[in-house]
Order: C-alpha cells, then structure tokens, then sequence
C-alpha cells in the first residue's frame, strides 16, 4: 500500500526532491533506495503451545499470579526458540485466551527498498476524507523490493545485497475481477473481540469508545486550530492527526455499527439462549452454571472505575513530555531486572523499538500542544468523584482553586523539564534509579507519584485478565457444545484466510453501492486541491479514455477499487487479493465504514473491505508511471 | 413544509409548552392559534406589461438611465394597480430582461393558523446535516388553515373570523406514488441564471460564490465557537447558522456541480457556435455581432472590480449595528423623497416590512460576534489594492498600523453607538438628515462616509444592468432564432408548473440512490441526539410494523420521502406534488445537493427534488398526531 511506504518515501524526500507529492520511481534496480526502518515478515512455521503456555496454572490460584505466570511461560519459550533460531523472531499468539496458544517462528528481512511510488494525488487521493468509505478512489499501492545477504541470509542493507527471492510468488492477473468473483486474501488481521460478551460491548459502546473518540476529536481541534496559524506546524501535525482521525472515525463508525445492528440486545438474546442450555443439564450447570454472570461481573467493576480508568489509560499518553518521564522512571526499575523479569517493552528484545518509538514522539513535539493536552487530562482527573482520585494529582491541587494550581505545576515543570529533549531521554535511561531520582526532574517526579496508580492498576488488569482467561476458556467450551460447532479464534496478527466475493452493498435506506468504481469517479471527484487533486497526466488520458489493456468490458472504464464480503480487519493493509486460480487482482487497504464493525461481528449486510484494483495497480505504473521494467518482471508487459 | 411553520411554532411556544419540541395540535378548529406575521398570497391575475415597463427606453441613451427608467415605470405600474384595486398587492415580474416584463395582482390572506405540527424529532429530523441531502427521511409537513371576514374578504386576526373556502382545493390522495410514476408541480420557484453567458459562470465560479462560501463559513465557526460555552447564545445564534449554512452548502454544491458538468466549457462552446451562425449572415452580424462580447465586457468589469465590490457587498451587511446605521442614513434621505423617487425598501408599501427586518437582526445581536465579524471586513478593506481603496475605510487607518487602527475604532465605536437598541434605531428612522447628523452615533458617521462609495458602486450597477437588459434581449432573440425553440423565462418567483417522474440517480461513481425511502430508514438515522432524536412513539410503532394503511406493498414499509426529476428551486419549498389526476401526492421541500446546479441548467442526472410522501404525512398525523379531525376533514379517515 502507498499507505504503508508513505513514512520511507517521506524520509528520502527532501524540497528538491518531493517524491511524496510527484511520486517515485528507481530507473534500475540500482536505483532502488533504502526504506529505513521497514521489515518484510516471512512466516517460518506455527505450532500449538497451549500445554507449556498454560502450564503451572492451578485451579484455586490468585487471579493475577495466573496472569503473570501465563506471561512468563510466554516469555519462556520465547527466549528458548530464538536462542535455537538465532536471527528468527518467536512469537506466541493467544487464540483462545486461557485455552488456545500457538506459537509461530517468524524471518524478519531487513532491507526493504522503494521500487516505484505513485504521486500523492493517487496513491493518497481522497486522504482523511475517503478514509473509511466506499465508494473509493485511492490508488493505495507501492512496490518494494526485499534484499538479502548473497548467501541469501537476512541482513541490513549493504550494496552487496542481492534481490530476495522467495521460494513461491503470485502470479498477476492483468485481466482482474469482475462483480460477482470469487475471491480470498491470505493476510495478517489485527485485533477482533468477537467472543467477548455483552457486557464488554456495553462497556466499548456507552464508556471506553465514546471518550476516546470525544477526547481525540478534542484534541485533532486543538492541533488543527495551532496549524491553521502556521504551516510548518500543520506539517509536523499531519501524521499524528491522521493517526487520532483514523481511530476517531473507526470508533464512531464502531458504536454506529452496534447500534444499527442491535447488537448488543442480539449478544443478550444469545447469552440468554446459551444460559437455558448450561441450566437444563445439572452436571453442566454446576461446571458452568455461572460463568457468564461471573464475567459479567468483571466488566461491571471496569464500568464502576471507568472514569478515572479511562483518563489515566490517557493520561501518561497525552503528553509526550511525561510519556518520557514515565518511560525514564519506570525504565530505571526494569532494567535493574533480569531480562525475562522485565516488563515486555523493557526487554533487550524491544528496548530498542522502545527508543525509536519515543524519538518518533518527539518528532512532531509541540510545547504548547503538549500543555494544552496534559492540563485537560489533569483537569478531568481532578474533577474524579471521591472514590476514584488520583493521589499524584491531588499532591498538585494545594490551593482549592485546582484550575489555578494545575496551570502553575503546568508553567514551573515545562520551563524546567528536559523530557523534551531525546537526547537527555536516551541518557536518563541508562540511569540508576538513584540517578534518575537526583535528576529532580518535575515529569520524572510526577510519573514516580504516578507510578503506584499505574502498578495498582496493572495488577488490577492483570487479576481482571486472570479471571476473564479462565472465563473465556470455560464459556468457548460450553457455547461449542450449545452450538455445535467450532469457532475460528478472534484475530491477533497471525496468518489467517478469508474467501468472499466481488460485491455490492446497501449501506443506508435508498442506497446500493456497485463493487467496482472507476476512472471516471476519480475525476468527478477531483476538485484539484489536495486531497482530491489528480495528477493532470491522468486526468488527460482519462478524457482521452486511453485505457489501453486495462479497460473492464463490463465498465468500458479503468476500474479502480473493488469491494467484497470478505473478513479483514486493521492489520490486513497489502494483504493480496487473489482470484479463484491464486492470482493477484488486488491489494487490500482498507473497509468500508460499516465494516468497522468486523472488530466485533461479521455481517453480511455491512462486512466489506476495499482493495486497489490491479488494473489500476498497472494502468497507474505504465501510463503515469512509465516503469516498463517492473511490467516486464511482472510479466505483464504489453 | 415543517421548516415554514417553524417561526410560527417557536413564537407560540414555551418552556412549559414546548411545541417546537413536541409538536402542536389544534384538537378543535376553535383551537387553532394565530401564526403572527405569516401570509397566504393567492395569483389573481397576470399580464404582459412588456410595452408599458419599456416605454421611454431609447436606442443611445445613458446606460444607468435606461434602468431607473425601468424602475420608474414598474412602480408607477404597481402604484396605479394597487390604487385601482384596494387591498391587493401588484407585482411586475422581469421574464426576459428589457424584453419581456408581466404584471401579476395577488390577494394576501393575513389570519393564518396553525393547525397541525409534527413534533421537530421528525418534522426537522436529519436538522443541518440531512439539509440538500438525498436519502432524506424528514417529515417536513406542517397543516396550516387560512382565515378571512366572515364576508370573505381578507382581514387581520379576529375572533370573528371564518375558515377560508377556495374556489378549488386539491384532494389528498393516500395511495401516494410509486417509482416510475409521472406527477407535475405547481410553484413559485424563486430565482434562476440559465440564459446568463459563461463569463457570468466564471465570474460566480471563481470569484463570488468562494467569496461567500468561505466567508460564511468562517462565520459559521465563529459563532459555533462563542455558542460553545454558552448554550442561551448557541440557542439565540441557531437560526442566524443555518441560514449561512444553507447558503454556504447551496454554493458548495453548485461550485461543484459546475465543475463535474464542465459547464463554463459547454457554454462556451454554444456561445462559440451561436456566434459562427451570427457571422454567416452579414446583416445578423451588423445588428448583433457583438452582443456576446459586449455582455463579456460587463462581466470583465465585475471581474476587475470584484475583491472591493464582494467586500462591499458584505460590510454593512454583516454587522447588524452598522446595518442599522446605514438604513438610519439611508432612511433619513429617501423619506424626504416623494414616495415613488424612493428606493424600493424606503417606499410606503414596504417600510414595515424594512422595520420588521432590523427587528428580526437584532433579535439574535452579539455584541461579540458584531464586532469580530466587522472587524474581519475592515481587515479586508483595508489590503484592498490601491485602485479599489475604500475612502471611509482608509479614513480610519491613521497610525500606520491598520489592526490597531480598526481595533481602536471598533472598541470606541461600539462603547458609543445606539444602533444596537431597535427603540432607538426606529426614532431615528423619523429623524430629518440634520437630526440623524446631530446623534453623532459613530456608525451613522461611518454610514455617512461610505454611502458615497456604496451610492457610486449603485449607480455602476445602474449602468451594468441598462447595459446587460439591452444586451439580454438581444441574445435572447438571436438565440432563439438559432436554436429554433422559443426559451422557458427564468424562474422570478411567479407561478410555474414543471412535470416529471419518481426516479432515482446516481450522484457519484458506483452509487445509485433509490427514489422512494421508508420508515426502516428513518430508525437507521436515529441516535437519539438532535438532529437524529425521532419520538420513541414512531420508533415503537415502527418496529412494531404498525404501518396501517400507508403501506406500500412494493417496499413493505411506510414510503417518507420521495425524489423526482422535476424542475424546482429555492421557492418551491411547500409545492404540492401532484400524480396524474392531480391528487396531492407529496409536498415539495428540498433537493439533492447536485440539483444546486439548477440554479444554472436543468440536468438529467443530477437535477432531483424532494418531497415528503403523503403516505408519511398522513401516517405521522394519524399514529403519533392522532389528529383524526384532520384526515376526515381531508376526506382520508380510515
């Protein structure tokens, strides 16, 4: 997906060179440029671990003490694998929680190159706008090209390197989809909570989305009204906005979804179903005769704290300046511990990805930005009813006016902070606890007042997920049995497939939306200012209706995106589409709004996910892109 | 229409009866309450006064002259009709400019009453965000009844009064339509720019319609912002918002529409052709071989001017105190004048109404916002380039520092000013010029100071106009000798019929919107929050399928709102549409964001109007308004 090159092509963009806005193309393989930072993922092998990951487990065990021991088997095998497999990844994913867990080898190739990126204004054509909708006209595509050492082995890069080449590849089918195909993807879905019961998606629906998307609408409208002023600050904002509005428009698309379909009363109405099943058999009603109520009572206490859960979930993140004072200090304890002791992302294995991560943060730091959000979060904290204060907050509240004493801890800890400078970050992380303590830094200071809410918390997470691993085991279990059938496990970033078919869909009364847009919507919706601003080449050979082999019959037009039933979700960005002879006809990027909803449900009416088509994939890379090359390798050259 | 009787349900309701809210019935005829201020306008009769509006006009006289020749000989029309016939209301309507003018005579019946409203939950359901919008699902009817003297003639609110009995009335048909079906319209559709040349397109396209848009919708957020925090001022600002709203989202639309039709372009091409068939024949080319450039000319001139004249345009307007000032000014001056040598709005027939007008502006005047928004239009002016300087404007900038200057004189100013008091402002308004001079009120000053600017741009516009109605009357003749048609006049606010069929579109690639949409709609919509909030009774009666007989058998659902490729505009709103016996089948309020295009051209893809269908009409004033009084009446009881 351009989508997923953006940040590469970015980075070797310069104002001279601005392969962003007119798109890049290497010439020759020589040409083929370094996208720092990317990895290719190769899937080595899976197998089921849920013996030795569950092993230790007893039945009366504290509820937490389950969690960590879960965590720490994990970590076990984990570290076992890649010390056999050195330079390979393990990973052990949950399938079901408390029953299910496969673990999966992984190569990781580390010397990814930009081959040929199309301009802005197709490869991000419609932008934050189209986000989420259908119908689409984004010509979401790039090619990369993976290398490897000579002897073929993973490497960084190096001009010695050599082309990867994998054992299989995909045959491109110039020829594409038509409405009505059959079609599947073989891709890396994100996260689905489809087995979670009511009570959760009560809690995701009236608590946990509604304050997020509320809180980031809030703060997309304070960076937008900060960069309305000065353009080099909407720039640095861009990503980072992009980011909140792409989960503000999921959530809300989300909570549409449940309402629309009811779904929570439909989750009730099952719940019910399945609860005579588990009481008309006595032997079953004393194994299980409780297990919904009792997961149910887990939600109902996260309902009862979710106010002060939820603005401290926000709290530390908000501001970039205590994220670091909070990684600094919580950092100084961990790496005190030995390596499989530590919390994850303090392990040897991450730290490094820990570091990048907060140097990405400070890339687009903003003080002003950074006050604004932090006072609103301290603000709501420090209106929490009585039983849910924040003892670190109300350390800051000394005057009985806690605007005003919010506002001066605001004042004195940023004039004095050096947690926004990533250089003093790396070094304090290297610090002793004592170290970081003499540093007498105000953030730092916080985030150790902070520290015993956040460790109370997590045990308290960590005895919820206790109880609910167990749960969720007993529930699949009996709800099998009711049902008589298998379930597929939610996804969680491993391999998975899903078949569908080329179709259309109603999303709202009095509209039916065809599954294949074309040449000609991208011009009706071009207005020339970006994010709707095609390049004029295209524009002219598509009034020249120059198809050449990329024409539908059906269409008498390019066909551009195509839309389908099948199930993907976040994380299934470039999974291929392939026809019914495993050929590509598509690159996935994205869903429809309604579909927003396959986090928690697959529905028929509403389940579609939107790929590039590859006609436009090719059309895009002959006539605009003029790289013959690639068409030849690909063996579609005309 | 819901959205006409709007005004009258607010002003009858409070916080103990919250009609607006609720909705209102008149459970007895005796129960119908006045709706102050609202008319009922009946066409008596109309005639061609072409002659009469023309006489005097002649070949070379001064262009500005030729207009107000045109303008005196209108209004000694009306003054003699309206003397000859006491109590009716005359008005002369341009149907092809310096060509063809008719003279209509109306009744105006001045006891209106309300009668029936639905609650605002479904008579504005969708509010802002469904306006222009298609599929709509508003249940925008209200029922109102007419009353005149006992001897029938028309008369104020009395007691005395009696139900008004037209000559005709039209019968309600329940079975309503269904796709496919032929209906007509009968209307006052307000105004239309079809026979204008591409160089007034270009002008609205590129220089005014961005102007307003964006200055509107800077003024939208401005007062959204300061409704913010103070819900009386949000409620207070409402009406002020969804009229630039409404402005803002109609110019939006036709900028697109221009664009997607090319439409600049197409004229162009006719206007090249016309001129091709005008040059073949040397004594067509002598008498009007210029007319198309010559018309291009007043349009240049617009062009040139246009960054000083769109500011002008909007300076007095967008600040009510400085309005008020400018018709104090104005006021003082014309009311010296014999009534027929006044300006229209100063004249004895429409004083009341221009009073009316600055009540209603300072019904919902902010200081605040009074100040931000003149200050923004001073601002403009004063980087206005050299050649469009505004010498009131440029009077006050004296420090060299432009900002400061204006915010001195907007602070002062407004300490000072009584134009924001309508007592006030009315004494004034029976003040001879010397005595307006001797308030010394700091915008009747600055009115004084721009009115020679605003007087010269007025008699630009005097000229412009002699210029184009010459030009105008012209083109149109040549044009239809070249097309061989005789043209539909634009639309002016007189009554047209127009026919068509129930038929859907498609506004944009792979989408195909269906012309009929039902009940299930209206519960996909609903989120409970306004505008979406539809009455729990039509949600229960809706899930409960309780359709009775509004039904249609083809959807299995009660129909809402219907779509049409009928000729409307801004006007038409309340228009019943009518099926082929002439049976009340729905009533017109509003059309599909592609048809703002028809201000321009009639288009058969995109030009659709909307309705509400009878059957939801007379569904909600049964189910939920239980007003059976009023289908008998009607002749519909079940």
């Amino acid at each position: 997906n351009h989508h997923c090159a953006f940040g590469a092509v970015q980075s070797i963009s310069s104002e001279r060179h601005d392969y962003l806005t007119d798109g890049f193309l290497a010439k020759s393989q020589a040409d083929e440029v370094p996208a720092r930072g990317y990895t290719l993922r190769i899937t080595d092998s899976y197998k089921d671990v849920s013996g030795d990951v569950l092993a230790g487990l007893t039945e009366g065990m504290d509820l937490a003490e389950r969690t960590k021991t879960i965590d720490r088997n994990i970590k076990k095998i984990v570290a076992e694998i890649e010390q056999q497999n050195p330079g390979k990844r393990a990973e052990v994913a949950e399938m079901f929680p408390g029953k299910t867990y496969v673990l999966f080898v992984y190569t990781y190739l580390r010397d990814v190159r930009l081959v040929y990126v199309p301009p802005r204004g197709i490869g991000n054509f419609g932008g934050e706008i189209d986000n989420w909708m259908w119908p689409r006209h984004t010509g979401d595509f790039s090619f990369m090209r993976v290398y490897v050492a000579p002897d073929g082995s993973p490497a960084d890069y190096s001009p010695e390197n050599v082309p990867f080449h994998p054992r299989k590849f995909l045959k491109v089918q110039p020829a594409g989809v038509e409405e009505g195909d059959f079609a599947f993807i073989l891709g890396y879905p994100g996260r689905t909570y489809r087995h979670r019961t009511s009570d959760y998606l009560e809690y995701e629906y009236y608590y946990r989305m509604p304050y997020i998307a509320n809180l980031f609408d809030w703060q997309i409208s304070i960076m937008e009204e900060m960069g309305q002023d000065d353009r080099e600050v909407a720039i640095r904002l861009a990503s980072r906005i992009k980011g909140l509005a792409n989960v503000m428009k999921n959530y809300r698309g989300k909570i549409q979804g449940i309402r629309r379909l009811d779904l929570i009363e439909k989750k009730r109405q099952e719940e019910a179903a399945l609860q005579q099943f588990i009481d008309a058999d006595p032997a079953r009603k004393a194994s299980c005769g409780t297990v919904l109520q009792e997961i149910g009572d887990v939600y109902k206490e996260m309902t009862a704290q979710a106010e002060s859960e939820l603005i401290l979930s926000m709290l530390v993140r908000s501001s970039r300046v205590l994220t670091n004072a909070y990684t600094v200090f919580r950092g100084s304890q961990e790496l005190q511990k030995p390596d499989l002791e530590r919390q994850s992302s303090y392990m040897n294995r991450n730290i490094d990805r820990l570091k990048e991560s907060l140097k990405e943060g400070l890339d687009d730091y903003n003080e002003s930005i950074d006050k604004i959000f932090l006072r609103e979060l301290l603000l709501q904290a420090s209106e929490l009813p009585k039983d849910q204060r924040v003892p670190a907050v109300d350390a800051l509240l000394t005057s009985g006016d806690d605007e005003r004493d919010i506002d001066t801890f605001i004042d004195e800890a940023y004039a004095k902070t050096m947690m926004g400078n990533y250089s003093e970050v790396l070094k304090a992380l290297d610090r002793t606890p004592e170290e970081v303590g003499a540093m007498n830094d105000p953030f730092i200071n916080l985030a150790r007042d902070l520290a015993p809410t956040y460790e109370a918390l997590r045990e308290t997470n960590q005895r919820r997920e206790g109880a609910l691993t167990r749960l969720y085991a007993e529930l699949v279990d009996v709800t099998q049995e009711f049902l008589k059938t298998s379930f597929i496990p939610d996804a969680n970033r491993t391999l998975r497939l899903t078949y569908g078919t080329i179709k259309g869909y109603s999303p709202r009364d009095a509209t039916y939306c065809s599954p294949i847009t074309t040449l000609t919507g991208v011009l009706e919706k071009t207005t020339g200012e970006e994010p709707f601003d095609t390049p004029q080449k295209v524009i002219d050979l598509a009034k020249a209706k120059d198809y050449g082999r990329y024409k539908s019959a059906k269409l008498n037009d390019v066909p551009v995106a195509i839309l389908y039933n099948m199930d993907t979700t976040g994380g299934n960005s470039g999974s291929p589409v392939l026809n019914a002879r495993g050929e590509l006809v598509g690159v996935n990027f994205d869903r429809a709004w309604e579909a927003t909803i396959n986090d928690y449900t697959w529905n028929e009416r509403y389940s579609r996910s939107i790929a590039v088509d590859i006609r436009y994939v090719l059309w895009v890379t002959e006539k605009i892109g003029g790289a013959d090359r690639l068409l030849k390798e690909m063996g579609v050259a005309g």
